[in-house]
């Protein structure tokens, strides 16, 4: 089954033509329309890649005029895609306030406007979000499976890694503090708020180094703080994986002895080799 | 059953105002209850929001004013809510002598000798303390389960976590000493505390930078500790993420004697033989 | 059973003589083979130390005829090796075209043409490939179980990892982005490549700090990131560990049907039901 | 049992006085012992913060005669322990030649030579690998069980740390050349070792930022290799969590069907409900 029938409401089109570009469009099922997702996807990826190269001005000077010319196109091509897509489908609504559709009309419009007003060319970035749209690639049945695992994992043990995270930014708020009265305000602890970044980045063990502990006091409390952050890291990778486990050992249960860990291609009960449905 | 009955040595008051002023003050039951605690807990964040952007001084030259009626408000309020804690309950001191008692009084009274002694302002930043009431969180019966699955894990989990960082420390004070001859007192290697400020920062994978190896020897030692650290970074990990997997998997009881202690998969309890459901 | 003969297409030689060269030179089964083995691996440690110690200028000015001559050595041995196991192998094409083979011929040639050439000698890099020959340690008993333990668990997991890395890419791409539009091309943050960089420092927390945020937006949205990166370094952990408890579980094999992937606590054949001793 | 009697070859000495002196110095089974072992680890935990005190050059120049007198002080009471155990053993040698015998000898010499040749003074340092004493905390039986839970788990998963560590080796070697290929010997990258460095540096996600990559070839590869790097930290912490988790379930087995994950403290198999000796 393929998710987008359902996600867009699926209702076939009575005119054969329409209804083949709504296809081909909004479904992967047929070889066109998977041709069409990944022409898209190219599109989608060129376009982000232009983005990107624009803001570097050593290319950007070079190749200024290759670049508008290439937007223009992609842009044109990417209204087409739009139009047609509010064109062929039934429910218009659940497209175009769908999130998808809204990322794909605030795609398009910024260039437009920045034909007119230059000023607005900046905005072309929001164009990015649409590299969201490579998630599509868990339709395919191979990935989604694996997709979905993961995606399980962390919204099973999402509530367990909130309260770590209320327990992180307490104890990150309360040593920022601490360093700011210690340090006296001085050498980048300059403001509390300036104390908690660098707590944030000490404890994840980033440790850009822009702000480092200069006073015997602040080197003390952060050796304190580094071998703490250490021992507590262990705990979000400890929930995960023990989710992780817990999915991988979870199978097909037993009616006679009611063991729950059987392998999930198994036939027989491991524990007393009962026929398992 | 609310934790807090047990925990301020529940006494109900005679006086049916005072038992009501009590209960909302104290209990989180009823629906005057919940909303005081929120309230609370706004006006907690709020204090801590105002003592952060204090110290921000380009912020604080502008709203001055501002920031101090604020404080005056909050710490009115506070002390009124002191002051009920202390005239509604029963026996005074298991809520004055409680270390949530103390972080209330030392909340306020900063504020308070502030306005006689401006030097003492910056002890205002004491109220930031309030903010673990954030913790009371946890007496709501969905998160109180999985905030004490993972102290459980922490405490159960926090004598290996011990031996390991006494390890650790040995091991870290050695290298320390070493870099310190190896670098010759040089290159901010200026003394043996220094080098184990060094060495704390590289082995917990902080490396900010501020200190780092110039000799060659210096280098190739390093070169050593950081893939040694990087082998033994697992072992907290692997300690703490054992202890939520042996906790994931304990829970069955048993019926005849009581037993709490069974895995998940027993059928049959391992203290007195008894079959499980 | 030694993996090199059926990966070098084994066919014994007539003559006796080359046959002994061929069995000692490609398989480590005789006395004389294991020498020929461990004499190689030392003769390509050797010369990896030279080329890299040649690189360092100061050693490089006092040692540099030394060193040539060494080389010189080292490269007549590889070509005497190299000329041996072409001339000996009956099937010579499996031999020149194999990877090893490719890497063998291009770690000899550079430094020939350096003699003609003095422009190339920069090439003579390439012979550190050939430090690759260290994993046919792997053909040794004792270290191939555990080698191919932790290859397995990495190939079984590597479509999660695959996945995984994508939603970090695509995460990371956009934190870049919207970095270089919050921090104005400032700061180090001159392009969105460049501010990818950034995020890709940051999120794996190894923070140089070439690169740090400068305004208060971009450090609060610094903070967010590492956080969440805190919490998602979690994922790729949990996706091994779960996947190396899985392999040490599996193991039993059943006598009747010939299935061995049954869990190492099964007492019955999870596919056909038999008693497993 | 001590394990200290079988260590030290125990053979109790004829003289009472002197069999006493050797009870007390070499075994913490009586009261004496204990405290003999705490007053000992307490000197050495002084002497340790006084070498450390000693570089740190402002606290010198202040209490440097105050650190003298109490070296001196440590050093004798050191010397008559160091005579008093060879003294009071009877097989001298076994103590004399033991590691721990070494380490007392070279923490005691090096400062009665500083007396006659001061510039020796800088070998006082030595003293500090007297600390590894503390470790004989895991005679007391609280702590000998979980440091050897985890001695043991370090050590049976050490072959597999091994070679992940050779290939992470033999991958650090080669991404080091190739960056100092790129940054074509520049911006810090200027010698193969050095770069080598910087790729510990960078895998181990330290990140001093000491070296970092400053053209575009070179950050694209950084992008690369930071990203395998946080993929790859994940295979020690499985191995050890693997191993961890193994220990933790391995257990007392059933006699009748063979289940050999009952806990150790069970009485009856939770499988088949047999009584387990």
């Amino acid at each position: 089954m393929n998710p987008d029938k359902s996600e867009y409401n699926y209702k076939p089109q009575k005119n054969p033509i329409l209804n083949k570009i709504y296809q081909i469009i909004y479904f992967s099922d047929t070889k066109a329309g998977k041709f069409f997702d990944v022409a898209l996807l190219v599109l989608i990826l060129l376009s982000t890649a232009l983005v990107m190269l624009e803001t570097v001005s050593l290319i950007n000077i070079k190749y200024h005029h290759l670049f508008f010319i290439v937007q223009l196109v992609i842009t044109i091509l990417f209204s087409i895609e739009y139009a047609l897509r509010i064109f062929t489908i039934k429910n218009k609504k659940s497209y175009i306030f769908s999130p998808l559709g809204i990322i794909d009309f605030i795609s398009i419009t910024p260039f437009y406007l920045s034909l007119i007003f230059p000023v607005l060319h900046f905005f072309v970035i929001i164009r990015m979000l649409r590299m969201m749209r490579i998630f599509r690639i868990f339709n395919l049945a191979d990935y989604q499976q694996d997709g979905t695992y993961i995606l399980k994992a962390l919204r099973e043990s999402s509530r367990k890694i909130y309260i770590f995270l209320l327990f992180l930014v307490v104890f990150i708020v309360i040593i920022g503090s601490c360093m700011y009265v210690i340090e006296g305000g001085k050498n980048g602890f300059s403001s509390i708020p300036q104390s908690i970044y660098w707590a944030v980045v000490t404890i994840t063990t980033v440790g850009y180094g822009d702000i480092s502990p200069a006073t015997a006091g602040g080197k003390f409390l952060s050796i304190l703080v580094m071998l703490c952050g250490y021992s507590i890291i262990a705990v979000p990778t400890g929930i995960v994986t023990s989710q992780f486990r817990k999915q991988t050992k979870s199978g097909k249960s037993c009616d006679r002895c009611g063991n729950k860990e059987n392998d999930k291609d198994a036939r027989f009960c491991k524990i007393c080799g009962e026929k398992i449905v």
